[in-house]
């Protein structure tokens, strides 16, 4: 089979413009054999945290190889800068905003670049705004078809990281937080698979309560509960998530990103 | 020309997150060299009848062998089965809740299976709740990829019809109703182009009425009235639909799903 | 590499329908090769200008022998002609109404043809009632095909061009109009860079106004004010924007489509 050459696309550019498209052209002209994927276009306008979600959610997905393209960016053609980083053999493209803060978290980042190196821009940019087309989309282009990352810049000296809530640990409750409200409603919380385990092992006893009722035992599925019943489960992310089976947590619970999720042993 | 290995995906997801392009980046690990073709992400969550319409109205314009996968999972997770079925050639990948519904009228059932056989399922699944992703995709790249269905899994005993209303006929009166409302506000019935022949064969004397009151004849064409006046006629899925040109008939005539749409001869 | 058969779709369809697809599915029967790139199919219903302006947004960033499909169709089925057209290398399929009106300004027009030759349509049509997917998609397919635009039909006499308002100079104000708001709030005029620069050419002496406000000099791009603040500046497109930094110019400014936008020497 070919060589792949996959460049998928996250932005809070929506759908309704030509924003998006314009970046695939640019691509395109580039490396008419790249094959573009779009996670989203809805992210909420200038929501990294959001963005760095639907990265993280797909990133380990898709093959070797891939670019990851996240315009998300509030700064731009401010300061900032652009980042071109690898990590467990996917590429990332992005502004130096935190985008990569939930892949910093389980994956290794094998090179990094702060992209400064303008034979690899649009050679004939019509603006001056739109950072997403003429800087990110060649440099993506370019990695796709094998560019090497020390091409494009210099290794930073640091770079942004989100400072995210972690769950915290008092003996005997495991505190966490909502991080994500996805648009059934589900409430997915900082608490990842391995800190339960590490704190409370016998997951089999654990109880989780959410919005100030208890909300059970982890279930398998959604389905393990009634309809329009709270559940609480180990989600597709491998996160600890309340959700209500047919309904929305959200709504039912009245929870939002901030809201606290905590999880004991049934006393 | 190269095999064409199209999958086309039907969910009601919504492009907000990023579960549609997890999906997509399964499918690419296991068949880089497929055409991936979005049908529509924004089924109302749990719709089936409504990701069954989305089906059936796209089903006969893609080539053969096209693989058609449709998540929309009110059972995810609990004991309802996946369907992989044939039908004329193209195959379709979805769980087995009645999405098939309207294709079983006018298609040819050539092959089915319900879905066991974990070797072709994602063999290191993060979770549990996501069948979309750790099954359907990687047995819809499997299909794409030229699986015989025999080897999915048994063909099933039986598996889930929706009851559809159908029209009736009381001479004089063929009398259906509304079952999918789109997003310009058109009405399509359950009366399809033949059912109405074979009652009313001289199409030309036919009368529709809806919303209490009388639309008129058949037309050829939405600007064959008026602008903003009720129209009706059989649709692009040969249907009758009623409609208002530039306009919305559910909004004008106060039409939903399930509301009544009749035709007889003019008296 | 390949030769490219990139096709690109802008519609007012919507994601919620099978309607996009459909004309998908018939572009790829036709032509497996295609690579299929989506502008937006959220087009207002039945908005030319807008429709207009999304491929005009677009046009310049795709390859040479890009197909351009545009279907914003408010007189679908009416006696109004289909165009397929080539601008600087690049052609167009869309109904004839006023889409290419944008295109017409700076572009050349290399060919033109009004679509006729119905060897070229579906040849089973199902329905009588899209023109997008039983004309426009076959057509498009065999403009990405190679077949010649001379092909499909004769030269027009004329062609429809949407009356649009043109800048005022009325010594010492240039006065325009807002043409689009896109879905940041950002306020986008009828001033070209180029129209501006010929009757202010000193662009770093010029104020702008709008909304009963002074907006400010020209900038470089939005962050280049406070969060919040009023900027202007010479967009992405190369034409007179108003905006707010990380918010709503429309909203801020109460501007809309019609809006007037004016540019003077500071005094």
């Amino acid at each position: 089979m070919a060589r792949q050459r996959i460049i998928t696309l996250t932005t809070d550019f929506g759908w309704q413009e030509g924003y998006v498209a314009s970046m695939k052209g640019v691509i395109l002209s580039a490396r008419p054999d790249a094959q573009l994927i779009d996670v989203t276009h809805e992210i909420p306008p200038g929501d990294v945290l959001a963005g760095g979600f639907a990265l993280a959610q797909v990133f380990d997905y898709f093959p070797a190889e891939t670019v990851h393209l996240v315009v998300v960016d509030p700064g731009v053609g401010g300061e900032r800068r652009i980042l071109a980083a690898q990590y467990d053999g996917r590429r990332v493209v992005c502004p130096d905003n935190g985008l990569v803060t939930l892949l910093e978290r389980g994956h290794t980042l094998e090179a990094i670049a702060s992209v400064r190196n303008a034979d690899y821009f649009l050679s004939d940019p019509v603006g001056t705004t739109f950072a997403g087309r003429d800087i990110m989309a060649p440099v993506a282009a370019a990695l796709a078809g094998g560019t090497a990352l020390a091409k494009l810049g210099p290794v930073p000296e640091t770079y942004i990281q989100l400072e995210l809530p972690e769950p915290t640990w008092a003996e005997p409750v495991l505190a966490g937080q909502v991080i994500h409200v996805d648009r059934f409603g589900n409430c997915i919380s900082n608490i990842a698979a391995e800190t339960l385990a590490r704190h409370l092992p016998k997951l089999a006893e654990i109880v989780v309560s959410a919005g100030g009722q208890e909300i059970g035992p982890l279930r398998a599925a959604y389905t393990h509960v009634e309809k329009h019943r709270p559940v609480t489960l180990l989600n597709s992310l491998d996160r600890l998530e309340v959700a209500v089976n047919l309904g929305s947590a959200a709504e039912t619970l009245g929870l939002s990103v901030g809201s606290q999720i905590t999880a004991r042993y049934r006393s």
